[in-house]
């Protein structure tokens, strides 16, 4: 199997923040939503949300837009985000446990069922809920939880050593929060993320900003 | 002053992840670097690497690459990374916290100086050696402090009232982590963080992967 790269990939990006607005305006009473509508609260062009809500399998009526709650679950559908996926996460530090107590997540179906630490303060205890087991215990942890997808949130110098213990013991999707490309079998989806590139957008367009005012 | 679009997004986006690459390959001994290395790590073709690097002002040499100090020296400088950028951040939750604590912003010059929160406990306390002020104060102390960026990890229902105060202080770029999309005048720079997207990427990367083998 090769790896394969998802050709739509800017339009999913874009899903979380149309269902965030279509779900707000839903809530204020409406039963159709034009995409008009979502693409001036996301300063986006009328015919870029239309195609982007149409990989989800939806089609609006023409004059009346999209009926609400069909379009909120054709998107969750389509994201999978009606169903709850358990996951692990590894390095209980500041991140780690952000990510577990982040209301965004869990009400995407994301639950982190076991967390994995090598500090022995931290083993035992329970983080936003959730227990805290040893790393050295993780491979035959993982395998009883029969669990598929992993956060992983260790520092840079750990994170292909945690990697390839969690492929051995059958994960088959990281969310990799650290800055290391990790190598991993062809199967294995990985999806990097990488907050310090939201910065460096920032900076340059502030550095931007201030040569126009300069000029 | 209308809003521009920073054309170059995309390779702004990938310089950080070249710029760990690069330091890793530097502290190894190298003295020159070569795109065709930087892209093998990373997954990319190197006319991609190197056409990302030329936005920052250097040239490779035929052969030899680029110099590995001069290299990583243009991109920190482009990125405005060589500085030190003061900011103050809005919601000291646990997402808050986390980024408070994140040691790849500090090694990146962002310094948060000071952070607000409704919450009684925790004003007056320190979270990660930053002081925690009351947000009835916010507008008088970010104009005392001179500070222009801010980073918004408040509730979503808290988003737009805080960014409203955030500009009236002076404000002109804020990192918004919240969900919503912020009415700001245009000369703010506001970046948005989606956190959700990239699970959203993740989960239909591992729905494409079961469809694969069902088929």
């Amino acid at each position: 199997m090769t790896k394969k790269k998802i050709s739509a990939a800017p339009s999913v990006r874009r899903l979380p923040s149309y269902l965030h607005v279509i779900k707000q305006i839903e809530k204020e009473g409406s039963e159709y939503i034009s995409g008009t509508v979502i693409a001036g609260e996301l300063n986006l062009e009328p015919i870029q949300v239309r195609k982007d809500l149409a990989i989800t399998g939806i089609t609006g009526k023409p004059k009346k837009g999209y009926p609400a709650k069909a379009l909120i679950t054709s998107i969750e559908r389509f994201l999978g985000w009606d169903e709850v996926q358990e996951a692990v996460l590894v390095g209980v530090g500041n991140l780690g446990s952000a990510l577990m107590g982040y209301p965004e997540l869990r009400s995407h179906g994301l639950k982190v069922v076991a967390a994995f630490d090598v500090n022995p303060e931290k083993i035992g205890s329970f983080v936003h809920g959730v227990q805290v087991y040893p790393v050295d215990n993780m491979d035959s942890t993982i395998k009883s939880l029969a669990v598929k997808l992993a956060l992983l949130t260790v520092p840079n110098a750990e994170a292909q050593k945690s990697a390839d213990i969690l492929v051995r013991a059958g994960i088959t999707a990281v969310w990799n929060f650290t800055k290391v490309k990790l190598k991993v079998p062809d199967e294995v989806i990985v999806e990097k993320e990488d907050i310090s590139s939201g910065y460096a957008i920032l900076r340059v367009m502030q550095q931007a900003r201030k040569n126009e005012k300069s000029e």
